[in-house]
């Protein structure tokens, strides 16, 4: 038997992701990581969630443990449209707006079959967010990167990229978008970008793909208002998800959009997984009701605010031995450094890896073969303080290695 | 804004599942519902998920709140690797022969989407789960459809579709089956023909995949091996759930496999959800460690055998009316009705929800536009004893009226 024989072009062409074959060598207990994207789970209210479950199963055991609709929970939908309101993200259709999904890396699988034919063109920030890559590599597109500074994707240069593909004859089906604490990059899209890209949107007709994970993970600065908020035509999908405000190991995001969008996706969606588990949203639920989530979230910007910071002065430190660049944060989880030009952040890692500290080298996050290669993405979610400051220190020293190595070459 | 025009054609080919459109017109609380495969939620055992939820969270907590690996939680697929052998599974690389997936009906998109390139030749059984179908059909396949009878897959039926494809130069990657208690057709695959398939695909050189969800719910007569045990060279992949013998609101099923299959499937299902949620899999690491499962599993069989036989003696009792056929199910949660010819299930179907009562229609389960017109699937699980009665004797109601009325034409 030869398993290779029986593979379909689509299981032939992936890769195993770098983040996670990295995630198993950093399983090393003397390893610091700044690698993988993940919460602390120092800060999961464990017994918030006990008591939750609890109620749950007291007050909806058996529904709880059955199908759910393949939409996911009305009540919670309702509660996610109310919260919605709030941030100024109207639902015209209530609940028709909403569709839960397992985790929002299944609501980006399933928005790449719906909208993506192979050879379609999709307009992606350079860095972009990898599990997005992935997801819609499947469906063969054809990318068109555009990079970002300091204030986020540069809507300018956005505005420029359509009109060349335009006069190659391509229309851009959607852009794909982390607009506030953007992963890899950190930046998010100033006020005035926000405005003029649903702008350029309506005027070039493409849709927006916002994907929002980070937005309630704000330490410092001015809220900014999602992309969906701005949206009059019903052009822009939002992407939540509940792993940076409850939990990962509850497997749940949502979509926000038009009706008519949101039921493909679950005729998809049913195809995929039937339904998400019940059972987590009748946990999310609890936990939203009941103001667990909120006080979580307050705990998170707290600890991951005062992480930030470290990081931000370890970094500022080291910088004349690392000679890397970056824009501090204001929320979120990475700091993206670029390192001066002409070192590999891929062959560096080795060398990191040796000393003890892991990263995600920059090529992850790029659709071509050349970008990011002197850049490095950093989360300071996870490690704690002191190993922030021993692990830019172990970073640091192997930088400035590769860089005297460099100079005598 | 013209949501259609954005659409793939992938999104433009798929139409909702009549079994879900059904679900939503079954709602209404005076229908008896034959429809949907559900498990009856009065035998969930409310109390012992809350004592097992208790436990993961004072033991696992931050843990079961945290991402999994894609694969998989490793001690349940252990304990997965120990029951399996108990069946005469063996997993000679351990948990590499085990991949967790969110519901099997993801395992089943995640091996359409790892196997099947467009036009490739695909084995079915004809009637098949109209779920393998719905997610088998996005990767466009060219479908074979082979006959069963009371013993199952006529397996000298399908060695001849194997050879007439051969001579249209069509070589077919795998059967897709549900050896035990089929969905819809309720009938198990006779030992001896179990070998002789498993000795076919050897010969024929295609793969099988085993769906087996309702294996452990056997009311009478022998168990029978499953295939994966006949399987000498790998080219068996199994496909499990707990939503039979647990509950479906975990979403939680598994493959066991050749691992260089199930480590393609690991990639494919990064890019589907990254992992399925941590919290589910402890869940069930509990209550199959703590005998839960098996306590449920006894409950289940005694309590849907007595609803099987009371739907065969009903249908025996009202056979002079229907003229309908079948064969009795020893296990599972189907019965599956071939009405008298000319009578259209489709057209009945309308009139069975008006007297209140549903089902689903034959013709769902086939991947031609010809097949199952004149039969139906009824689900005796979810429904209490007396609305069984109640039920077959509206549904024998409307059949014998639709018979006059074509003997009078």
């Amino acid at each position: 038997m030869h398993p290779e024989k029986w593979l379909s072009d689509t299981a032939k062409g992936t890769r195993a992701s770098d983040i996670r074959e990295l995630l198993k060598l950093t399983a090393r207990p003397d390893m610091i990581s700044f690698a993988g994207g993940l919460p602390d789970p120092l800060l999961f209210p464990v017994a918030e969630y006990q008591q939750a479950m609890d109620k749950v199963m007291s007050t909806y055991g058996r529904q709880a443990l059955q199908y759910s609709t393949t939409e996911g929970l009305p009540q919670l939908r309702e509660a996610l449209v109310a919260q919605l309101a709030g941030e100024g993200v109207e639902c015209p259709d209530g609940i028709e707006n909403i569709i839960l999904t397992t985790g929002s890396q299944q609501a980006l699988e399933l928005l790449g079959k719906i909208f993506i034919n192979k050879g379609d063109t999709v307009l992606i920030e350079a860095p972009s967010y990898l599990g997005a890559i992935q997801a819609f590599s499947l469906r063969e597109p054809h990318y068109a990167p555009v990079e970002m500074d300091g204030q986020g994707l540069d809507v300018d240069l956005l505005a420029e990229k359509v009109a060349e593909l335009k006069r190659e004859g391509r229309h851009p089906k959607f852009l794909y978008t982390v607009p506030t604490f953007q992963n890899p990059a950190g930046v998010s899209l100033s006020i005035e970008r926000r405005k003029a890209l649903v702008e350029l949107a309506e005027r070039e007709d493409f849709l927006i793909i916002e994907d929002d994970p980070y937005g309630r993970l704000r330490f410092r600065g001015e809220n900014l208002p999602p992309l969906k908020s701005l949206d009059r035509s019903g052009r822009v999908l939002s992407l939540r998800t509940f792993s940076k405000t409850l939990a990962p190991g509850l497997r749940t995001g949502y979509v926000v959009g038009h009706p008519e969008f949101l039921r493909r996706l679950a005729i998809l969606k049913q195809s995929a997984d039937l339904c998400s588990p019940a059972l987590t949203q009748y946990i999310i639920q609890e936990m939203l009701q009941n103001g667990s989530m909120e006080r979580y979230i307050l705990e998170v910007i707290k600890s991951y605010g005062h992480k930030e910071t470290v990081m931000a002065e370890a970094l500022r430190k080291h910088q004349a031995a690392t000679g890397a660049k970056w824009n501090e944060p204001e929320g979120g989880m990475f700091f993206w450094l670029q390192l001066p030009k002409g070192l590999d952040a891929s062959t560096l890692l080795f060398q990191a890896l040796e000393v003890g500290v892991a990263y995600v080298k920059g090529s992850a996050f790029y659709t071509d073969a050349e970008g990011g290669r002197d850049c490095v993405r950093l989360s300071f979610s996870q490690p704690t303080v002191s190993q922030i400051e021993r692990g830019v220190e172990r970073l640091a020293s192997i930088i400035q290695a590769a860089r005297q190595v460099g100079a005598v070459k």
